[in-house]
């Protein structure tokens, strides 16, 4: 039995039960990928496979048929934290063989918020003289006291100071709990030339023991026109432009 | 000739071309308005209309008929700024005659971002005595010197502190540029009852001169089970029960 896994889609951090600081991720690729898989299972005619497809609240998610359906496990995250979770049990239960981590997982988790006015008063009033004072203003731009409470509603009337705090890598989490996983990273960057985006890859590589990597650049990222470079042992084997095109690339490789 | 404006969908506030403030509006209430203002129009056998749909980019869109397509006009748009100058461009070019502004237009805008250790140095670095500390204090945590540059990637080694400022507000436009428009409001409040929410729509209809005003508590939003209340004249006048009758029933009471 082959066991892939897919996360994709990106994260959204909750604020205040409205508000929420999400990224430009949809979703599309992960699931060219899913198609892919299917496809590719379908042609070398296997039905020993089981596809896991850890999945954000506002990825793309098509119709699968009844068939398809008996093939894949749906589990539906919302937060860095729950993509944490649901990795870190689904790779520690499932031997997965094919991990492909296309999802855009924040970096960031909200914090606090407070308003500009309560923060600066805040910082004044414990001034000392004792030289700690730029350990205690980093105290306070961490947790301020001042900060709303969970359940108080945000007033619209002065500016804002929002803290946020690192979430947890997810991907290290993957090699960890099984080191035989064949491990696919996806890397996308702004302003970067190819040089940069090939030097990001070979340390996300290094860094979380990533088997392949897909490159691109966010200006290069449509869903028409999305281009990017695959790495595999700090070569570039491939530069698939077009979603689809992409994603078959990527499980084609990984098959082979 | 009727004109007919509806506004729909969660803005979208850019960080640093990869993440984003948005909010949980999906556009869902917006899109059945329409439906029910098309369907209205058809039992009433009307075809003096037109429909101005100003929509975000993840709001909700489904297929219109070309027939419906001649009677409607989309007007995409992203962040608040992009609602602002769209909104004041419509009803200055057009006599709107209703405006359905159910967008979830945010209240703040992304300032800056910066390293927690880099404002606690930028805060000391100049305290003085002369008794304009706070202010100062505020100017740095309004617009810091060592924020991020705008194409600056910004590190996720570190925790952050986000600025956030107010967005010009869209809704006092619509009455400025025509007194004679009726205006539906929208309010979404989070944890608070139903005389709360009734006071609340009473500020907005004084504030902004609503002419309706359609009431509802975050827990009470969902795809399937949407809840609230409609305002006229600071009287509850319906309490419809999913967003499909929401629609119908604001779109009833406006032609009445």
């Amino acid at each position: 039995m082959l066991n892939i896994a897919i996360t994709a889609g990106g994260t959204s951090e909750n604020m205040d039960g409205v508000r929420k600081i999400t990224n430009v991720s949809t979703g599309s690729l992960g699931w060219h990928c899913l198609e892919a898989v299917f496809e590719y299972m379908q042609r070398q005619k296997k039905t020993d496979f089981h596809l896991y497809y850890i999945i954000t609240e506002t990825a793309i998610r098509k119709e699968l048929s009844e068939e398809q359906n008996t093939f894949a496990t749906f589990i539906p995250v919302t937060d860095a934290e729950s993509v944490y979770l649901a990795v870190d049990k689904l790779t520690q239960e499932t031997s997965i063989d094919f991990f492909i981590h296309s999802m855009a997982v924040s970096d960031f988790t909200f914090a606090y918020a407070a308003s500009v006015k309560k923060m600066a008063e805040e910082i004044c009033s414990f001034r000392t003289n004792d030289g700690k004072t730029e350990a205690k203003v980093m105290e306070v731009l961490e947790n301020p006291w001042c900060k709303y409470n969970v359940n108080e509603k945000i007033s619209s009337d002065e500016n804002l100071v929002i803290g946020l705090k690192r979430t947890k890598k997810v991907i290290p989490l993957i090699k960890q709990n099984n080191a035989s996983t064949f491990l696919v990273g996806f890397k996308l960057l702004r302003d970067v030339d190819e040089d940069q985006l090939i030097e990001s890859a070979a340390k996300l590589t290094v860094q979380n023991d990533c088997d392949m990597v897909f490159a691109n650049e966010v200006s290069h990222v449509s869903e028409n026109d999305h281009r990017g470079i695959l790495i595999q042992n700090g070569k570039i084997i491939a530069r698939p432009t077009g979603k689809k095109v992409i994603a078959e690339t990527i499980i084609n490789n990984l098959f082979k």
